[in-house]
């Protein structure tokens, strides 16, 4: 079967001229002699952890695939190249479901011109996994790491947070433009994406550059769906709460020097609002100022795979 | 846990001078401007379909995943640069799980210069799935391809085939040196790696080469194991018969000029023998050579993962 899948996307996929050997052989090989520094991400999306096959359509399971690695190069200001797709199918159905899946996927490589160079299908008694690794290239201003915050830098912020459950978690846009767009015009010292949670995520982004970060609350940018969520759930999670720790916003955490945060936020060059939600401190943890304009520990929340 | 296998993999893994950016940010940067094209290739491995984890150890299970993906770079006398491992691991003992793949792909890494760029790891209640992605480069001879066999060609296969259940399919030895060496010395037309088996594979060759193949099978370079596992099982499957139709050999099929082929065999330069086969010939099919020197059909025999 993996024959005829690969002659079907033979026949669907659109030449990409990155691609010197396509789909079919051992491997794929990509025109990247004279290009800039490589970028590889690699994510793995499975049935019952990342998404129920019996609530969602599959065509939008494999966009999201495709979108969370996007996302990834998105939180490096890196261009996307070239995605290759390994599939772990169950056997009932597998094809058909295969199919569905890259239905989703290939519009949006189209829209960000990925070349989708290969992929490994499988099928077995197990649920559906799916792995896509995707190669991008850093531009001239270099990869935006995660190391690079320094003390006194604003917590600037793409878009709004929380309540993604009720569909941005599928449907969202991985930030790839915005990224390439900000980090050519402004000095960015580091950037993430927000795939577990904005506090949690902020957290990691404080941990690699050794620093803190304190959190202006009011100024969150709070996503409608997080205040849906908060009326239709009696959990008594504020939308506040939502915005802080839903994960899969899949919108950026920069770290700005000041004055080039002040421009940024000024000039609003997005097509989504930028926010500053706060600062980068010298001490390490997560804060937030109170209302008497105090800091106090920020206990950050998220997602993280759990097992013993 | 992700955290902690990360924080683990840092203190263990070696620096590699081609990692710009290594694991722990959204995507790792490797130094590949002013390198040859890419090469990129991806296989999902999974329990019970391509081990079972009650038969065999996991450390074997983590050096087979990343061999496999070699074999593939080997295919297309690349050069290996850099892997990405996503891992589902079943929750219960995941992280020791986890660990010993690791303890299994990192000396196969550093023997062939592989960086482990990056990875991403989940738990689920599914079983082992271990997707790798390696990226490489051509050589100055190009990629070797599988649509380049000309009639005429001889087909040359390194080292021994069949039984390769008896151990091989674990402790193969990606041919990577082996087809650098023999592309940069020799006109090759076309090469595949056998994953699915020997009459399999070639007969893939010969679909993407718009050809067919004659095997003279008193050539057979018949692997022990072979022999080995046709007496141990009274299936009657001849040590011939292992050897054109088990998976997981690892060795190269080469579509090979005449005249290069004659010298090829002749210097024999590899560790392993190299052994003429038979020829490509202009129509379709595989074929084998009866007692009278006849053209007869052979039935090409493998595995491929199928299902309804």
């Amino acid at each position: 079967m993996e024959s005829q899948l690969i002659a079907w996307l033979r026949e669907r996929l659109p030449a990409h001229p990155l691609l010197r050997l396509g789909p079919g052989d051992d491997a794929a090989v990509l025109r990247t002699a004279g290009r800039s520094d490589c970028v590889v991400t690699v994510d793995l999306l499975t049935e019952r952890v990342d998404f129920e096959l019996a609530e969602v359509d599959p065509v939008r399971v494999g966009r999201k695939c495709l979108a969370v690695n996007l996302s990834d190069l998105a939180a490096m200001a890196a261009r996307p190249l070239a995605a290759v797709i390994a599939l772990a199918l169950p056997r009932a159905g597998g094809l058909e479901l295969a199919m569905a899946l890259y239905e989703g996927l290939l519009p949006l490589a189209e829209e960000f011109d990925v070349a989708l160079a290969g992929g490994d299908t499988n099928s077995w008694d197990g649920p559906l996994a799916v792995s896509i690794t995707v190669i991008g290239e850093v531009t001239e201003q270099g990869p935006l790491r995660r190391d690079g915050a320094k003390p006194g830098d604003r917590i600037v912020v793409t878009d709004h947070f929380g309540g993604s459950i009720l569909g941005k978690q599928f449907d969202f846009r991985p930030r790839i433009e915005e990224a390439l767009l900000l980090h050519e015009r402004y000095g960015l010292h580091a950037g993430i994406d927000v795939s577990d949670g904005l506090s949690i995520d902020l957290a990691h982004l404080c941990q690699e550059s050794g620093c803190g970060a304190v959190l202006n609350l009011d100024a969150l940018p709070i996503a409608d769906d997080a205040r849906r969520l908060a009326e239709q759930r009696p959990d008594g999670v504020t939308p506040q709460q939502h915005a802080l720790r839903d994960g899969e916003d899949f919108e950026l955490i920069l770290a700005v020097p000041p004055s080039e945060a002040e421009r940024m936020l000024a000039e609003q060059p997005l097509g989504v609002p930028l926010t500053d939600i706060g600062e980068f401190l010298p001490k390490p943890g997560l804060w937030q100022l109170d209302d008497q304009g105090r800091c106090k520990q920020l206990v950050p929340g998220g997602w993280e795979h759990e097992f013993d």
